[in-house]
Parts: structure tokens; C-alpha cells; sequence
């Protein structure tokens, strides 16, 4: 019995341990969080070529949109309190993010929504429908964007 | 006979029209492949966030593997010939990617092997193992840029 409470005080001393190491600096949040989005712009400009037509790789459309979908199941756990640029610099990130934190749940939910759908149309192939799939994806961003960014500098 | 050979021509027509929409303006084949290298920057440096500890973020690393590999695919293709430093603005690719092309799909193909492997390694789920699979990735990185990317200016 002591070893069993003893055996449990050591596992809530590393459980404990493992919340302080996941509550990470602030700055390296935004850093990671950036590298996130710039994954995301280039999966985005990458298709907006090819729906311009600037180049013919139709091809490639699923794999940026599936790049473009997984990077969408990370970016909520990205905004954690303190990472605004109030208390931050080099972020964008408005504090509206946490004082309406419902609607940004709901744009983040829309984001995934809409690279969902992206890549439902882009493996199904039909190039002529890529261009509709890439708008509704660009409504998602400006979703978050519009609402939740600062103008750049 | 006369209908299976009309037929024929109308294909070949067809055909050599293909050809010449697929063979983009070299700006626009580099603003896509720019597109590309920025998604691959954007996942390796959000790995190497993990990495180094700045984010607990682990479970994310798969993802971003992922993401590097299916980009992986894309590169070969993305450096015709008329795409360098010399010929056009905008663009650090060296000749020497035309000069030496064996050379050039060699470091490609281990790019491509080195992104395979990444994402073996991050959907081992192995932390300890992600360091290995990144340094190993950044050479692949270093294989191309190194001989065939002009320093930035």
C-alpha cells in the first residue's frame, strides 16, 4: 500500500513536470506557429499557380491540399494566452483571439472545413473544379485574418 | 483507313498541343517551385522547433514529414532547363543544376529517401529518434543547395 501511494506521488510529480515543460515560452509558440503558416502559404501559393494556370502541374494539387489539411488540425492548440501583439512582438495576433475566442474556434473550424473539401476535390481530379475548392479555402483564411490579424507593418 | 489515320493526325495535333501549354514561362515555374521550397521550409523549421525543445508539440512531427515528402516528389520536375540564375531574375539556381544533372537527381533522390525516412521515424513516434531523422534530412537539404543554389545576395 505505501508503495502503491508512493509509486502514485512520483507519477504526479512527472505528470506535473510534463504540464511545466508543455507550457512553453511564448515567443517559441509564435516561432513554431509561424512555421506553421508558412507551410500553409506555400501549399496556397502553389495551387493558386496552378489555378491561374501560371503552370500545368494539376497533379500536384492534392498533395499541397493535404499538406494544407494536416497543418489545419494543428493551428487551434497554437494561439495559447500571452502569445498576442500586445505581449508578444513579431506576431500579428490580435488579442480579439482570446476575448472572442468562441468565433475564432468557429473560423479555425471553417479553415478545416474548407482544406477538407480541398482535398476531396483535388483527389477526385477535375482541374476545372480546383479553382472553386481554392476560393472557398481563401474565404476560410480571410476567416481568421481579416478578423483576428494585425495590418502588416 | 482514311478515318483511323484523320484520327491519328487530330491525336498528334492534340498531343503537341499539350506539349506546348505544358512548357510554362521559366518566371512562373520558379514563383511555383519558390511556392514549394517555402511549404518544405515551413515544415522543417517547425520539426526543428520540436527538435531543439522549444515545443513539447511532438505528435505534430508525422505531419510535417509527411508534408516534406509528398513535396519530395515534386522537385525533379520543377528545374527545366531555362530556369537559372543566368537566364532569368529571381532565382538562385545555379547552371551547374543543368551541367551536372546526374549529380542534381542523385541529391534529389536523396532528398526524396531522406523525407521517406523522416516520416518512418515520426510515425514510429519515437521523440528520441525525430533528432536523427532531422539532421539526416538537413543534409539532403544541404546536398542540393550547397553545389546547385547560388549564396543569397
Amino acid at each position: 500500500m505505501r508503495n502503491a501511494i508512493f509509486i502514485l506521488t512520483l507519477g504526479l510529480i512527472f505528470a506535473t513536470a510534463g504540464q511545466a515543460f508543455a507550457a512553453e515560452e511564448p515567443q517559441n509558440v509564435i516561432k513554431y506557429r509561424q512555421a506553421v503558416m508558412k507551410a500553409i502559404g506555400g501549399h496556397t501559393g502553389a495551387i493558386a499557380g496552378v489555378v491561374k494556370g501560371e503552370v500545368s502541374f494539376t497533379g500536384d494539387v492534392a498533395a499541397h491540399a493535404r499538406g494544407i489539411q494536416e497543418m489545419s488540425k494543428l493551428v487551434s492548440k497554437l494561439f495559447p494566452k500571452g502569445t498576442d501583439n500586445k505581449m508578444q512582438e513579431k506576431t500579428r495576433a490580435l488579442p480579439a483571439i482570446w476575448e472572442d475566442r468562441a468565433k475564432f474556434d468557429a473560423a479555425v473550424k471553417a479553415f478545416q472545413a474548407a482544406s477538407a473539401n480541398l482535398v476531396r476535390v483535388a483527389e477526385a481530379g477535375d482541374p476545372a473544379a480546383f479553382g472553386g475548392g481554392l476560393q472557398e479555402l481563401g474565404k476560410a483564411c480571410g476567416g481568421c485574418h481579416k478578423p483576428f490579424r494585425a495590418e502588416e507593418k
